[in-house]
């Protein structure tokens, strides 16, 4: 007697739906590259002493705006009981506000369309990818910049009435975010609202957007943490029906829906899955302390960057940016840009017909609380090499060692374009025999997508690595 | 299709079960008196500086334990956007360990059974009151003080097989403790499995646990806060059969048993509810750094005491304990003293006949995430006073001025006696109209019991008070 959650079997819809009359999917190559060439957009990489309004404070060497607004980068000290490393000290970016990642949900036709944004941000690798309609800090949307108000913010902050289909608080990345969160929003307007829409904007379904996503760097960081966030509801009547209606084509498509919408014939159930990390997290201790950025050890707080010694991990840069249709014009900022291409990847197995997903709980300096779950791997490519890393990473030769027909899904998919410079992660999907064994690790355990939906459903249990590659999971 | 959690009606079964032919409820008097009589305890306030084994620093204040364990009485600096006042420093006590609070679980007859403790605490009014089976911090049980190994802590580390059924990071006093919690866990050995047990444990059914609440000072605060974490389930055919059969014989009983296993009939689902704290988490914003003791304002730290200039609050006082059936025979340690008795109560209200209870989302200095969820009202008595203090709590008038006949629940219950000194709230729950609104307040929400069953599954959304209050509450 669990009270339905109506707009569950809207989503599952939505996801089964991969073309739209009002968007067909034949055009929207060409929309994007009309988009793309419609814009002129200079990004340039300049010292960070040469950031305009951005100061780099003398006693501490960290760098902040002179409003205090948008972010500071900081220096911290990390010490924990997790992992071969248990001491250091790196540059971070600190930004308590919390943003929001918002999509205006809209039905056309009977199906749930999501209108998204070709959004220019100077990190992009195509500089216009499709964001969620509204993507704001606290700073933008309180206008602290002096810069336009979002649009559709009053969508979301309770001006114009809507109904509140998903809203919760997700971690950033927690290498290199200290404790931030964005407020992952989905509300929908009736189908008799209008929304006024400009050229840059487009309603489209969940399967459209899931589709764009098996290409490269077509859909954005923000808008795949919003889509991971949407769960699609256990198995009941209404699910089955529609499944059988809008059946997936492929077997993989069969095996990942059943996977969605079941809890039922998983290895374990949601509350050994707590248990596990509560285990986990009453094991292992992470204490952070704010230093000054120029005591950070093994890192050179330089003119025109901040880097390590041993060129590993990441270098912050300075970015002066010039864009036509943003709310600023012209701005400078740091950003962070990798050191290597990263690599994310999910190991799959079949149990009972159901995939399970091999989810690692992870420690990283910047989590609110201690772990998250990430895909089973997740690194930068330059640290899992032997010899040439302080440390292993398990399970990355079982993904990049795999069989070209037990690959579901690769992509390369780009991190948030407002602060990463250029950061592409390789996004795996691969199968394993279902007899695969874990091994020695007591931080790993094979769970559904539907396990994964429910714990998503509450702050701050999958990271964003885990959120972005289940959100590019095809139903079809 | 929901996987049913075969353990929510066995510990349904236990709830309505108020008495049991191995502990009949008309012996646990004479078996407590008898506790209390058998044991010798000495407890004595002594001055700070005359503590064994525990140091100021010279140069902070920060109280210690010589061997760095146990936990610490450090200062912090307060600052947030919430409530009237936005800037404060304050010593709390710091034990970043994740200790066990743990009830081992087997059925009689057919029925659960929790092994309670008789247990004494230095901090007790009663001396004795009942713990649950486990009680240790990461200091017991990995025997920093020498003492001996904590009974029954086999059952809980994995070295006797048992089978897990509740096991959760919930948090402490968020005003007193700095991110403090404990991992609450409910472990069931089959049937056959003979626990050896000693005259200072008994086997107790979770309906004689709540009916001992409603006398004062007899379930210690570590038994109710395991106690909340137990969820009952939703209504299911076998629920509807079992409270036909073990029907509660009051008016009161049958309101708290609809509010216990529905989710439906409420004026706001969960996603309602998941949204409105995402709301109130971006909103206010909680920035907490450590400082020196002596660097903490409006304080004395003094040689015998630390206590606020104006004596509001608490104070930290010394306590010399003696006793004879614990792990260590004598020892020196810090408390919390309180400065006055406090008040923690429910507002409730029946809607559709299901009791619908006022939940107040409270920023504590010590929250690991901003807000939790607290009882409609939560003060130190001497707080409220309108006059008196610096601001006004809301609601307290209606919950102090109520009609006898409409208070469901009131009872004294003590703070954790491991920590503070003699520390009792009164605890209530008051019945108001159906049609009582909640006025001016956005961080106030009507929820069902079962709806708080269904967060506290999750770490961080139920305060201690909160879960103090809802383990009361009798279902018979």
């Amino acid at each position: 007697m669990v009270k339905p959650k109506l707009h569950q079997i809207d989503f599952l819809k939505s996801a089964l739906t991969d073309d739209s009359p009002i968007s067909p999917s034949d055009s929207i190559d060409a929309w994007l590259s009309d988009r793309r060439s419609s814009v002129k957009a200079f990004v340039e990489k300049i010292p960070l002493r040469s950031l305009r309004r951005w100061q780099s404070d003398p006693k501490t060497g960290n760098l902040a705006h002179e409003t205090g607004g948008f972010f500071s980068i900081v220096g911290i000290h990390v010490s924990t009981n997790y992992g071969a490393i248990n001491e250091w000290s790196q540059p971070i970016i600190n930004q308590p506000e919390v943003g929001y990642l918002g999509f205006i949900a809209k039905e056309f036709g009977g199906i749930l369309h999501l209108l998204v944004q070709a959004k220019i941000e100077p990190g992009n690798v195509n500089i216009v990818q499709l964001s969620p309609t509204l993507q704001a800090t606290k700073s933008n949307y309180n206008q602290i910049h002096g810069g336009n108000k979002p649009r559709y913010i009053e969508y979301f902050n309770g001006t114009i009435p809507t109904k509140i289909l998903v809203d919760q608080l997700q971690s950033e990345q927690g290498a290199r975010f200290l404790k931030k969160r964005n407020r992952n929003i989905v509300v929908q307007v009736s189908s008799h609202e209008e929304v006024p829409i400009t050229d840059d904007f487009r309603w489209l379904t969940i399967g459209q957007l899931k589709k764009l996503l098996t290409k490269d760097g077509v859909v954005n960081m923000d808008s795949r943490t919003v889509l991971a966030c949407i769960g699609y509801g256990d198995y009941n009547d209404e699910s089955i029906r529609l499944i059988h209606r809008l059946a997936p084509r492929s077997t993989n498509g069969k095996l990942v829906i059943e996977s969605a919408l079941n809890n039922e014939r998983g290895e374990v159930d949601l509350s050994f899955i707590l248990s596990w990390i509560s285990g986990l997290k009453s094991k292992y201790e992470l204490e952070i302390t704010k230093i000054p950025l120029y005591d950070v050890r093994d890192w050179i707080v330089g003119d025109d960057t901040i880097q390590r010694k041993d060129c590993k991990y990441f270098n912050v840069i300075g970015v002066s940016t010039q864009i036509a249709n943003r709310e600023v014009i012209s701005w400078d900022q740091p950003m962070i840009e990798p050191a290597q291409e990263g690599l994310v990847a999910f190991l799959v197995k079949p149990v009972n017909l159901v995939l399970h997903f091999l989810v690692q709980a992870k420690l990283e300096p910047g989590n609110l609380d201690i772990l998250e779950l990430a895909p089973t791997v997740q690194c930068l490519t330059g640290n899992y090499r032997t010899g040439h890393s302080e440390y292993s990473v398990p399970f990355v030769n079982e993904v990049l060692n795999s069989k070209k027909q037990l690959i579901m899904f690769d992509s390369k998919q780009s991190e948030e374009g407002g602060r990463f410079f250029r950061e592409m992660n390789r996004s795996m999907i691969v199968l394993v025999d279902d007899n695969f064994e874990i091994g020695p690790y007591d931080n790993f355990c094979w769970m559904t997508l539907n396990q994964m939906y429910h714990l998503v459903e509450f702050n701050n249990y999958l990271n964003i690595s885990a959120r972005s590659l289940i959100a590019c999971i095809p139903f079809n």
